[in-house]
């Protein structure tokens, strides 16, 4: 038996997410649905990151078992031959049979990102949420660096997260603006459940000035969730890097 | 009457191309669409560029003339809360009753889309064209020197052009590489039908050495379509900026 981490990316604006669901089609579905046509078998994939409905992926990673003769560099053209072209597969890699996509990830970086123009732009639909009124990216920038280092991040879990602790260190935060288009990245050891949408909804409020600069503090503090923005829209939001333990970061 | 000009971006990806056809939906009707009901009568808008089905524009311009009296600063508005989330108006100016949006323009712009990884990445599928094989970017760059300059581009225009005159100016052409994107950029006082898509053809077969490095050369001398390369497709083509005489390039 061989263990193969994909590396995958996706616009997830048409789907329901990565994990399997009864209401609608996800990325999970779609990428088992080719092995089990190419193995012959059903076989279940598992992602190091799920991803909610109109979250996109640079850098999301699975593994999955096969005993399959197929040479495991030849999966991507495997894949990618048959599934839609809004999800593909860019590496395939074999891994020993302890690793595990979800738990062996050492880091995640993810970005957001806001079109701040007054009128959203078509070509940015997809992957920016539209934020029409000016964002101030000095008080955004002063404000996420109460975020690094670790913390108990209880404030930042919607309702819905299995998190058995809510102690995440993150390792790098920035907000950068190019003219309209204003990014933030994350970057850290994990991620609680919505945590990086609650930051950018919450930067948006600190950026119109309707949060106080020290709101992640005192989130941070008090573990209030009240004390935090609301969560932002899923389209801005992109897992862009993963690191695994296997000689540095993985892209 | 007032004259209004508009300022249109799009992602092409659903449409039959900028102007009306029978056999689905354009960027045109979808905007005349939109005029019809805000000013109670059918109006016709008249586009700066035809672009085909699949090319997108961040730039796009297109003139109409109007009774109403909306004032012109809240068309974008008006426009944007009816158009679908792929087309948007970012700035709308009155203009004079001689000017034209297609006649008018003393410039375009165009940036054509590589992406030059072994598999194509599910995130640029909208907007570049894959190209698995490597490209050699350097052979590239000196190839599209020729081009530069007023020249006789007859060999360049795709059947169905109906230009009275073959002589066109490029005022400067580029290749960049970053990672695996490999970007062209033209710009010049206007362009033949299919012309960017035939010169990002021929450069793609100059860049795996399938045609010599004199290839756009040798098309200028000779007027011969066959010294050149295929069109490369509609969705690695972006209308990005376009200039007129009202002080100085528009965006």
């Amino acid at each position: 038996m061989r263990r193969i981490l994909l590396t995958i990316q996706y616009d997830g604006t048409d789907y329901v997410g990565w994990q399997r669901q009864i209401n609608g089609v996800s990325i999970q579905e779609k990428l088992e649905k080719v092995l089990s046509v190419c193995e012959k078998m059903p076989i279940r994939i598992t992602g190091a990151s799920r991803t909610d409905a109109g979250v996109h992926a640079r850098s999301q990673h699975a593994h999955f078992d096969t005993l399959s003769n197929i040479p495991t560099e030849k999966y991507p053209f495997v894949f990618n031959s048959m599934l839609p072209r809004d999800i593909s597969v860019s590496k395939a890699i074999e891994v020993d049979t302890s690793f595990n996509a979800r738990f062996s990830a050492k880091g995640k970086e993810y970005i957001y990102k806001m079109d701040n123009a007054r009128h959203a732009d078509a070509l940015k639909s997809r992957f920016y949420a539209h934020i029409p009124l000016p964002l101030d990216e000095e008080k955004m920038q002063k404000a996420l660096q109460d975020i690094v280092g670790t913390h108990d991040f209880k404030a930042f879990e919607a309702a819905g997260g299995t998190s058995k602790t809510t102690l995440r260190t993150i390792f790098s935060a920035s907000i950068t603006r190019a003219e309209d288009d204003v990014v933030l990245r994350v970057y850290g050891n994990a991620f609680l459940y919505n945590m990086v949408r609650i930051i950018a909804g919450t930067l948006i409020e600190i950026g119109h000035e309707r949060l106080p600069v020290d709101a992640f503090q005192n989130a941070i503090e008090s573990g209030n969730r009240l004390c935090l923005g609301p969560t932002a829209p899923a389209k801005g939001l992109l897992l862009y890097r993963m690191d695994y333990d296997f000689g540095g970061a993985n892209e």
